[in-house]
């Protein structure tokens, strides 16, 4: 949608979805963001697998190597705009079995503690999006996400639980913000089709009451399919979560 | 799981995933029902899409063809059993876009129709199950479903919704259930990340309100995944489920 859109409804600041921030015109961008008075909350990266076939757990080295490159530019373009840098589909999926999983699974830790010690030098958060089971098999629920986190033991590393992947997931959403607690970065409200809030089953009254009982005090980034059309959808949206808290920033 | 722990656990019935009915040693199976007091409610027909690529929406004439005379000999199975046949993952996924993807329909109609004829003919019941959009894009919610019965217009095909799948495509699985009423044929309990009911967040006692507010006196089919193992899940299940009402047949 664009960032004009955006604006007049309601919105505080975009996600930017970015296949490769190198060849992005940055001037060009944070001029009009400024002109807008937007923010960019965040970058997502996954267009760089879905795309080019690039991922942090290939089994290819020189894919492996590509993607660490991709999320190093989105870092230095997040370093200027002042957002974090989202870790969610360019994580790819792990195609072997068995023994090679897990030697693909250190390769892919080797690439993620790349990203991040390049996040740490340039002050940069870098999100990790636990992502359904059709989707990935890298890190499908919150649990799993807390756990690489503690294994890689940094701070420039948060999570970013998305609602519509954690309908699928979690066996009680809420449970799993409050556990997950002060790992939280940034957080996705999709309803449980994908469409915007308030036209799927999710109670998102009580996801906001757990992110209130951790004191999450960010922004909330909206990550729906563009229907019945993308304005439709931002508009309905920025109401629905308007209508159900003022205390929230979106 | 084994027919002898189902019936131990206090199943009435169990669903049968077959690849190949005619292949299937058809006698020495019924003397092990009859031995149990087992009834096979349902005969599930993925496995001929999954493991030999045969589908009714095939863009390939042959495999459409396969497809549909798999499912002749899985009526005449279940003629001799009393049971029911799931049209599910047999639908496969149209791979063609735009024009492609009309014609392709179409052809799957053709091959459906002669299913669905051959089923009136023995007077067998076919359960049209809507799958969620990960697994197929034909049919995806229960409104799809009865869109497509009512065109082929057969009281010998039903509705077969599954929670699992409803809770990533409905937006109220109770109202969709409601407005699907009469025309639902048999149903699938899954908690929300397919684990045993009770395991993920599904509010069951509201969908068995829904079975009840249309009066449906069906059995309730459970598929799960086998975790954390086979007849845990299954032990699960059963105790949940009786937990929950002591009037829904399982």
């Amino acid at each position: 949608m664009g960032m004009k859109n955006a604006k007049d409804l309601g919105y505080t600041g975009v996600e930017l979805s970015l296949l490769d921030s190198e060849k992005v015109k940055q001037e060009w961008l944070m001029d009009k963001l400024e002109e807008l008075n937007l923010k960019v909350y965040t970058i997502a990266t996954g267009q760089t697998y879905y795309t080019d076939g690039y991922s942090l757990y290939s089994e290819e080295e020189d894919k492996r190597q590509r993607a660490v490159n991709r999320v190093k530019g989105h870092i230095d373009f997040a370093a200027r705009l002042g957002s974090a840098v989202i870790i969610g589909g360019i994580r790819g999926k792990i195609t072997a079995q068995a023994e090679g999983f897990k030697e693909l699974e250190e390769k892919g830790m080797i690439a993620l503690r790349a990203c991040v010690k390049y996040a740490e030098g340039k002050g940069v958060i870098l999100l990790l999006e636990p992502v359904n089971r059709y989707e990935t098999n890298i890190i499908n629920t919150l649990d799993e996400g807390l756990s690489l986190i503690e294994e890689i033991g940094s701070d420039h590393l948060k999570l970013l639980p998305d609602t519509f992947h954690m309908n699928i997931e979690e066996s009680s959403i809420e449970e799993s913000v409050v556990r997950a607690g002060s790992s939280i970065g940034y957080i996705h409200f999709a309803d449980s089709n994908r469409l915007a809030p308030g036209w799927g089953h999710i109670d998102f009254p009580r996801v906001i009451s757990a992110l209130k009982k951790i004191k999450y005090s960010g922004p909330v980034g909206i990550e729906v399919l563009p229907k019945p059309d993308d304005y439709k959808a931002a508009e309905q949206a920025f109401r629905y979560m308007s209508s159900i808290t003022k205390k929230v920033r979106i």
